[in-house]
């Protein structure tokens, strides 16, 4: 028995008032899901806990039977291996945004006007000319990823991930000082050297000849990097020891390759796969098609609609729903349905009209061999909480699909 | 955002014989609640976990997100504080009633022929003259609130709350002596300080004109008093702290005042507001919206339809419904329901046929901005356990309401 599990990263909502209370899956009506809802078993799903507000990455562990208290250690980690950062034991890596000061440091974009791949990549060269040596012993390294996007790796002995974000989702402020968050010698050590180094950066950025050519072309300098998610590398049995399943992950963005990373998938690149909305569709259904022939369990995640509903873009979202529906029909085409189990679901609850992630519930729907049907026959948010899942949570998930898949060890006799 | 908490005290209810299989709820149908049903999203809630049977106090903790498990400390504690005593660390309240024993001792009477406030007043200036100095350091205070009940207080060093109660809600026993339920050298003391204070009190009361007057009436005497339900002080962060929301109750109940001052609360006294079924339910709902101006959760508690259980009269308990329900047309009308979410729901099942609490879920329905609606019509037991919050627990409300209120905080990223 094979599993693919479809998450759709921000795919639930609420009832929208530019909708008549509808919810964007009401309206978009994707055919295959709507079939897979129908011939298989609906429920709705707490990614963490009923109203926890999940983040992606916690959200993920969870699904993948990791509990997030336990095995939470900081997004930073995932985004450094997702970006395919060797990450080290000791090693703090944090998510970076390069972003746009004024002269009196306060923030002023965070994205750098959305500055393009080829000037961050341009500015990370000189990043990483900064030496911290007659400072600290410990080694920074800058990787850019994608867009205004990087990594920040710190490496030594005593570090912590313990410090705060300089990065607070926060334009109008001025740059904030990384302060330590448990009061040990290795934070204090680590965000003195954070603070240290984004000075450097500071300067060097400022009057770098990229950041000259775009002022002269009225473009926005990137003349920070806002380093957040302080992370160090999870300690964690596999998913390969955890539940003897050959795993793979097919994704654009660079967390969710991280945390699949972290857990011991394979990763499968698929031309065209960005993690956008501009994603390549067909080529990641083909892939999850053929990943059948060398994995017991492929995660497909799709990014799309958490992007549209953090934008606000209601039109946008319900497009990019239908898009996914459309290119799904190629997998239920194609698979062995009598040899395959498939999840649907979304990874937390992104309401369109708010831009933010929220603690509801969302639909989840498994259909393969023998299971249970029930009277639902839509897959949207409302139609599943009438379902025969019932109300479960993200940590139930790899219990019931390995349950299903016939591999799950009885508890007593 | 705002909230109004309605909690109706033991409204839920089984399949009643004497209504043919219905509930009570079923038969009364509130038309305000109905529409709330109708408009919001409903479900069912086990206050503690599927069929444990909670305590009225066990179950507003846990509606208020304190674990119950955790943060229970006697009830004793919060009918002190609902009196308005000051209670302070190291004190150890019991909850008391007036009540009849024979000359062996046997319990007759748990509540003394329902005696007068007036004569219990009087005898509980007698009780307040025993002097225990020559037996303990300990101070011994008794209260009298309303009818046959008061709260026993003892002040002092190396106390407990570890003692069992005397009131063991059994008539035709001999008065149980106190025992330590820990074996520790404070549980033994408090105990012996306990029995040592209930022999005094039978001897005074036994004698006192009240007494003498009330045998001659051909009224049961109220000639010992039955503590119950040691407790302390608990330790909790307040509810301002936990979430952040200024909070208010507005209850007749001691015990329902009680918690809501141990966790923060501010108290609305309402005139008439008497935690039976003769409250002033007009004047309470007024009260609740005008709190809306100063509080964002205002927790309004109505009692009488437990009362009506435990005295096993279904008509009176179904006519509570109604007149809640009527009553509460005033707070549909006059609430900004786009900035304001309304939860109803009962905190345990009370059997109008049994009379006592049982652990069967209680139906909820949460109506407000963006709420997921669902296709329940109807709030009542049956009805809600179709709605789109399918089963949830008393601890799961707050985290729902604070998300749908946008000020929970996001796990991850």
């Amino acid at each position: 028995m094979k599993t693919i599990l479809l998450i759709c990263d921000g795919m639930a909502d609420r009832s929208c008032k530019l909708l008549g209370g509808a919810t964007p899956l009401e309206i978009a009506r994707a055919k295959s899901f709507d079939t897979i809802a129908e011939k298989g078993e609906c429920g709705i799903m707490d990614p963490i806990a009923p109203g926890v507000i999940p983040g992606s990455d916690t959200s993920h562990l969870a699904i993948f039977g990791y509990n997030p208290y336990e095995y939470y250690s900081g997004r930073g980690a995932y985004e450094a291996l997702g970006a395919g950062i060797a990450l080290k034991k000791g090693d703090v890596a944090f998510r970076c945004n390069f972003a746009t000061v004024n002269d009196d440091d306060i923030i002023i974009d965070r994205r750098a006007g959305r500055i393009s791949g080829e000037d961050a990549k341009e500015l990370a060269k000189a990043l990483n000319e900064i030496d911290l040596s007659s400072f600290t012993d410990a080694k920074v390294e800058f990787y850019h990823t994608v867009e205004h996007r990087g990594v920040l790796v710190l490496r030594g002995k005593n570090l912590s991930p313990y410090v705060s974000d300089i990065d607070i989702h926060k334009t109008g402020v001025r740059i904030p000082d990384a302060k330590p968050i448990k009061n040990t010698e290795e934070a204090k050590r680590t965000a003195e050297i954070l603070n240290e180094y984004i000075s450097r950066a500071r300067v060097i950025l400022e009057d770098h000849e990229i950041n000259i050519k775009r002022k002269s072309k009225g473009l926005l300098p990137a003349n920070i990097i806002l380093p957040r998610g302080a992370g160090i590398l999870p300690k964690v049995k596999s998913f390969k020891e955890k539940y003897g399943l050959k795993a793979v992950a097919i994704a654009g963005g660079t967390l969710y390759k991280g945390i699949a990373k972290a857990l011991g998938f394979d990763i499968i690149e698929v031309e065209g796969a960005t993690g956008t909305v501009n994603t390549n569709l067909d080529g990641k259904m083909e892939a999850t098609i053929k990943a059948l022939d060398k994995y017991d369990f492929v995660f497909l995640h799709i990014k799309g609609c958490d992007s549209a509903s953090h934008d606000k873009n209601i039109k946008l979202k319900i497009s990019m729903i239908r898009r996914i529906g459309a290119a799904f029909e190629y997998v239920l085409k194609n698979v062995d349905i009598d040899q395959t189990y498939l999840i649907i679901t979304s990874d937390h609850t992104t309401p369109v009209e708010i831009g933010e992630h929220r603690g509801d519930p969302v639909p989840i729907t498994i259909y393969g061999p023998d299971v249970r049907t029930d009277s639902v026959k839509y897959f949207d948010e409302k139609s599943c909480a009438k379902g025969g899942l019932n109300r479960i949570r993200g940590l139930d998930i790899m219990p019931i699909i390995t349950n299903y898949m016939g591999i799950s060890k009885i508890f007593g006799e």
